[in-house]
C-alpha cells in the first residue's frame, strides 16, 4: 500500500498533516507584505531553534547548497582548512573544499567510528603559524549513524583562536542540543527535510559575527549562494531570488509545532527513540554499526553481516510499508539504517522494530525469540 | 479575502488544483524506485516541452541558480562573453558573469525596448579572432514585459560559429515557441513557478552537445551547481542531492496537463491573452511600456505617467483580490505589470481588465468610458 508508506529514512522525514495542509495552499506573491510577515516570523523562530542571536538565512536548495554556501562565503582560494571525514558527508565537504581550490588537510576515522577530537587538537596545536582558516565537519554523520563530538572539537578550534568552525548539522539540528551561541559555532548548515519536519527544498545557514568577519575577506566566486545578498534581503524580510514560497508556509507551521513542544522535550524524544532503537536491535541479536556511545539521535545504523541488508529492506517495504534506508557506497547491503528524526512518535519506533523482527523471522534469520526487540524497545519507551 | 487571491504576477503563477493535490502528498524516498519513475517520466516530458533531444536537468533552486549553472558550467575565468541587457534580468546575467571573472561586453537597450539583433551581429562580426565564448541573453525580459528576438540573435551567434548561446527562457518557455533543437540554442534556463504552473523551487537547464563540449573545458569552480553530476545521476533517473520531492510530484502532474493541451494550443492561448491585454490597456487609454510588437507573451507592462502605479495595485489587491506586479528598481510606481503566464484562462484576463478599469474609475483616473477595456479584451477573446 504505497499510500500508507511510512518514511523511516534520515530524510525526507514524515510531515505532520497540519504542516502538509499549510504547504498545500496556493502560492502567494513573494514580494507581498503577507509573505514578508512569514519571512519575519520564520526567521525569528529559526533563531530560537538555532539558539542564536546571529543570522539564520534560508536558501532554496538542498542541504549541500547550505553547506557549500558556508564554505565559499567565508574562505578564499588556497586557504588551508582542516576537514573531518568519517562518512559520506565528511567526504563531501572535502570534495566541496577541493572544488574551490582550498588546501585541505583531512582528519579521518573509519566509517562507524567517531572523529577523534584529539586528532583535531593535535593538528591545531601544531599549526603555530595559524594557517588553518577553518575546521569543517559533520555533526551527525547520516551515512553511518555516528554523532561526532562537535562540542569538544569546536573547543579545540576556539583554543586555536584563528580558524572558524563550519559545521554540518543537517541531521543533528532539531534532534539534539546544538547551542550555537553558547558553544560559539561560527557557521552551521541544515536542511528542511530533517528535524524541521517539512519536505525537502529549503536549507539554512547560521552565521555569527566571526563568520561575517571571515566573509568580508572571502574571494571565492559566487552569486546564487552569496550569503551577503541573503543577509541584506533578510533584514527587509525578503529574499534575493524567488524562494520556495510553499516550503515557507510549511516551515512556519512546523516551527510553530516545534515551539509548542519545546526544545527540551524534542531532544528528550529523540534521545529516547535512539535508545529504544539501539536496545531493540541488540535484543534482536543485531550489532550496531556506530561505536558504542556514538549513536546519532537521528538515525541508527545496523550491521547485517550474515545477510544482505537490501533483502530485509525490500520485505519491510513491500510487506509493512515502512521505508528504511540502506547503506551508501561500499556499505550497501552491509547495513540498514532506521531513521528516527523529526515527526516520529513512540508508535513508529515500536512498529519499525516489530516489522524488522517479523521480516527477519520470515527470512529465517532471527536468532533470538520473536518479540525480544519489541520488548526491549517498550521497556525504554515506558 | 486573502484566500481568494488571484496571482497575475509573472511568478509565482496560479497552480491548478490537480497539481496542488499532487504536490500536497506525503513525500516519498528520493532514492526509491517509485521516485525514479517520476524522474524518468518528468525528464522525458521536459524534453518534449523544450523541443529537444538534448539533456534537460532539474535543479532544486530558483531560476537564477539554473541560469548561473548554465554560465559557470560552460565558461572559464577570463572568457570573453557578449551579454544582452535591457532590464533587470539582463543586468543580473552581467553581474553573474562578472562575479565569476568573465570578460563581459554588454549590448544595451533601454528598459522597454528590445535588444537590437544588429548590435549582436556587428559585435560578433567584428570578433575576427573568435574571442567570444558565449552570448548570454534573456528571451522574455520579465522586468519590462519585452520579448527579445532570440531567434535572430542566435542566428548571428551561429554565423560567428564559435560562441555558444546561453538563454534565459524563464518566462518564455511554455508561453511561446522556443524550439531549442531547431534553433540550435545551446543552454536554456527556466523556472518552475512560471509556464510550468507549479510553485517556485525547481529550475531547469537544457544543454545540447555543443554546451557539453564547452563544459569539458570549463574551469569555474562549482559543486552544488555542477551540471555534470546532474547529468550522471539523471541518466540513472536520480539526483545528486536530495531534490524537492513534492515539486517533482507537481511537475509530473503539470507536464501531463501541458501535454494534454498541446504546445500549439498553449502558445496560442498565451498569444491571445497578450493581445487581449494589450488591446484592453490601449482602449482604457493607457500606454504600453514595451515597444510596439515586442510585448512578452507572459507579461504586459503598462505605463502610469500621471499617477503612482502602486496606488492602483493596492486598490486592485484590497478591493478585487488580484495581485498585479509593480515596477522594479527605478520603474517602481511608474509601471504596473499584468502577468498572463501559465494557468491563465480568458476569464482571468477579462477579470483583470475589469478590475483595472473599476479601480482607475474609483481613483478618478479613467479617461475613457468604463467598459471600453473589457470590450476590447472581449473582442480579441471571442
Amino acid at each position: 500500500m504505497q499510500e500508507k508508506l511510512t518514511l523511516m529514512i534520515p530524510g525526507p522525514t514524515p510531515v505532520p498533516e497540519k504542516v502538509l495542509q499549510a504547504f498545500a495552499k496556493h502560492p502567494i506573491g513573494h514580494r507581498s507584505k503577507e509573505f514578508q510577515a512569514i519571512v519575519q516570523r520564520t526567521t525569528e523562530k529559526l533563531k530560537w531553534l538555532h539558539q542564536t542571536k546571529g543570522d539564520v538565512l534560508t536558501i532554496t536548495g538542498s542541504g549541500t547548497a547550505a553547506m557549500e554556501a558556508g564554505i565559499i562565503n567565508t574562505l578564499s582560494k588556497g586557504d588551508k582548512v582542516l576537514c573531518g571525514d568519517n562518512g559520506k558527508f565528511g567526504e563531501r565537504w572535502v570534495k566541496v573544499s577541493k572544488a574551490y581550490g582550498l588546501n585541505v588537510e583531512v582528519v579521518k576515522a573509519k566509517w562507524g567510528a567517531p572523529l577523534n577530537p584529539e586528532s583535531f587538537r593535535k593538528a591545531l596545536q601544531e599549526d603555530i603559524n595559524k594557517e588553518f582558516k577553518a575546521v569543517i565537519l559533520t555533526h551527525s554523520e547520516t551515512s553511518t549513524g555516528v554523532i561526532n563530538d562537535l562540542e569538544a572539537i569546536n573547543q579545540h578550534v576556539k583554543e586555536h583562536g584563528h580558524a572558524i568552525t563550519i559545521a554540518d548539522c543537517v541531521t543533528s539540528l532539531g534532534a539534539c542540543n546544538v547551542p550555537i551561541d553558547e558553544w560559539g559555532l561560527d557557521v552551521v548548515a541544515s536542511g528542511s527535510q530533517k528535524g524541521y519536519m517539512i519536505p525537502p527544498g529549503l536549507s539554512f545557514v547560521a552565521m555569527n559575527r566571526r563568520a561575517w568577519e571571515a566573509q568580508k575577506k572571502s574571494d571565492l566566486p559566487k552569486f546564487y549562494l552569496d550569503l551577503n545578498t541573503y543577509r541584506k534581503t533578510c533584514d527587509k524580510n525578503s529574499n534575493p531570488f524567488t524562494p520556495s514560497v510553499n516550503l515557507y508556509f510549511a516551515l512556519d507551521a512546523a516551527l510553530e509545532m516545534m515551539e509548542a513542544e519545546g526544545l527540551t522535550k524534542i531532544f528528550a524524544r529523540h534521545s529516547r527513540h535512539r535508545q529504544a532503537t539501539q536496545q531493540a536491535m541488540k535484543a534482536i541479536g543485531l550489532e550496531l554499526f556506530a561505536d558504542d556511545g556514538y549513536g546519532s539521535p537521528a538515525i541508527t545504523a545496523v550491521k547485517t553481516e550474515n545477510f544482505d541488508a537490501e533483502d530485509l529492506r525490500k520485505i519491510i517495504k513491500s510487506k509493512f510499508d515502512i521505508l528504511l534506508a540502506g547503506g551508501q557506497d561500499h556499505m550497501k547491503g552491509k547495513i540498514f539504517r532506521i531513521g528516527h528524526l523529526g515527526y516520529v512518535n513512540d508508535r513508529d519506533i515500536i512498529t519499525a522494530v516489530a516489522a524488522i523482527e517479523a521480516s527477519l523471522d520470515s527470512l529465517n534469520l532471527l536468532k533470538n525469540q520473536i518479540g525480544a526487540g519489541v520488548a526491549a524497545a517498550a521497556k525504554v519507551l515506558s
